[in-house]
């Protein structure tokens, strides 16, 4: 069994579907703005959202997703409070409202089938496609879609992170608005951000702690949108505000900004990112393709997601057990989401390839050890 | 002049009207948790909120609240997002809509203001007095208050942060609902929590960073709400799910649980904590009152705020100058709101007696410099 050395300052390592790990390069910024943010001298828990500062911060951190993306001058960039939870509801809220034309979903997982629902109780809208009687366990192809010319929008969930499942392409039409919940994988790779109308992604898995969503939206979707939302449910007052149209989250949206800084300057933009991310991925589904059918990815091959792996082993029991010995290891955050049990390996941005190939190392030292078990307990 | 020495660690004094300064004995702890909470292992950025760890927060959190208050057991203890500005809106949309019989509201500054619009989008309601012709200066007594019988509720803020007032008393009818936003008073002394039906607070005045609000909110007032909206504005769903309805913003719930910790064991209950803070009040008001006219209270003294010291100077150039150097001097966030100007001395639970000391330090010989210099230009 692989022995990881902890010292008071050294994480365990956190495979958690979210709030996931974070940078250490950026936590040591962070710890050091809590007494006091250099060139300001407040705690950053205690600096005005009026200030300079705060404002500087927003508008950096806009500029960075501007960059980092290269997202269009017609999109606004949002920091909202609520969670992609929130945005299940303030987009047909907004859009669908009153309206007799469906908006088109796609059912992939657990997340788009929460949107789903909220977006009934506010407007007509229509599954296009469900992956609910196959356990969701794959995408559709193409040839299994067929979007409508004039729905409302199209809204699909990038990564479905309980699954484990990703879209590795663009979906929909050029003439329908794309609204797109990017929750776990925004930031991890390039998204073409100008195909879509509206992106949402809450913090929490690679880019910040959770309690800050970021929302681009492109200007003229909310050419015609309903006019008579409580301010804090419309976008016009956040875009108008600048996000600061009641006390924003300040300390969220300052670590976002560090998260931003460090995707920039220290890895290089998202095109590296992405390379990173796609190495860890790899990695751990050739474990998983390599172990003689020990952990059985949950995923068909082609729609796995590279930030989330989810897998089984042969029984609950045995997963439970492994779970047990991963934690004791030091590997934290491994039980898969409590809707499909199971074991989910997170692997976001803050993670490093090293985490992995420790994780990868523990699941081999505990197949051999298991197999070993097996073959003497059958001698 | 007064000359502070500042280290690095020093942190400016922080004077702001909000997000407020916390106690350093918090702030150290918080710096711990960035990188491992003790005896977790995990930076307090990436604890999943379903952890046992997180429960636990939030059990003891709730735990310490009840206890400070003396809350009895049948009421929620709630950690929301949004802010007061969600709750200003959520409370009508619950408990207004739809009805014809009007909830009331007094109209004491600019944010019960702001929740007086909020609930005339929602239903019914009656202004049932209003301090807006008198500038805000001071606030009704008993004898100018009429509360009906038949109200929804009544809807008041117990200190209204812009103008310096605070009610010193409970208002109301026991036989209606009693609504109070506490958002800049919460826990900084005793409150009667249960004379109130629903009590919200923000977190960045008193308790914590922005981005958390707790809401207390006594079951039967619930019974007959509206059962028709999204989970994440319905406080059922909240209470339901132990407010991990949706991810919530798990750093700021627990920077909460520190503060409590903090008000019960290091300055021991919020009795004792209203002394503080009224030692605090005293010497500011104290200066004003005995400064031959220089600085003038903008708040009627009966009236005045214990958090919140608003005054102003002779002329808004006097007030720039001052400002000037009182930043210059270390004393940070003394502006006054937009809608008013003038000067602001926030005096929240996390700030020392000793920072008002030194204030008042410089503001005398701020006045003497100003005086003489008044003199010699006379001669």
């Amino acid at each position: 069994m692989t022995h990881r050395h902890m010292t008071p300052l050294d994480n365990r390592l956190n495979f958690s579907g979210g709030p996931g790990a974070l940078p250490g390069h950026v936590l040591s910024q962070i710890q050091e703005s809590i007494l006091a943010v250099p060139g300001v001298g407040l705690s950053v828990l205690g600096i005005s959202h009026r200030s300079d500062w705060f404002a500087a911060v927003v508008s950096e951190l806009e500029d960075n997703i501007r960059t980092l993306l290269g997202l269009p001058d017609d999109y606004h960039v949002l920091f909202l409070q609520g969670g992609a939870t929130q945005q299940f509801s303030m987009i047909p809220m907004t859009l669908l409202h009153g309206k007799t034309t469906p908006a088109e979903y796609l059912h992939s997982g657990y997340w788009s089938g929460k949107a789903l629902a909220e977006a009934g109780r506010e407007g007509p809208s229509r599954v296009i496609w469900s992956g609910e009687d196959g356990g969701f366990r794959r995408l559709p192809g193409n040839d299994e879609l067929s979007f409508s010319q004039d729905a409302a929008y199209l809204h699909y969930v990038s990564n479905e992170t309980v699954e484990g499942l990703q879209f590795h392409r663009v979906l929909g039409r050029d003439d329908v608005p794309r609204v797109c919940d990017m929750s776990s994988d925004f930031l991890s790779q390039p998204c073409k951000a100008d195909r879509f109308s509206l992106i949402y992604a809450h913090a929490q898995k690679n880019i910040g702690p959770a309690g800050v969503t970021v929302v681009l939206v492109r200007d003229a979707l909310l050419k015609n949108a309903r006019t008579d939302l409580p301010g804090f449910l419309d976008y016009r007052s956040h875009i108008e505000a600048h996000s600061v149209f009641n006390t924003p989250p300040v300390f969220a949206i300052y670590v976002v900004l560090l998260i931003t800084r460090w995707l920039l300057n220290e890895i290089g933009g998202l095109a590296r990112m992405a390379d990173l991310n796609r190495d860890k991925a790899e990695l751990m589904y050739r474990m998983l393709d390599t172990s003689d059918g020990f952990y059985r990815g949950r995923a068909d091959a082609g729609d796995r997601s590279r930030m989330n792996a989810t897998f089984n082993l042969a029984s609950p029991d045995m997963e439970k057990r492994f779970l047990a010995e991963a934690e004791a290891a030091g590997f934290s955050g491994l039980a898969g989401h409590r809707s499909t049990g199971g074991i989910r390996a997170s692997l976001y941005n803050g993670l490093e390839l090293s985490a992995v190939e420790e994780l990868a190392g523990f699941m081999e030292d505990f197949r051999i050890q298991c197999t070993k078990r097996r073959v003497s307990g059958a001698a």
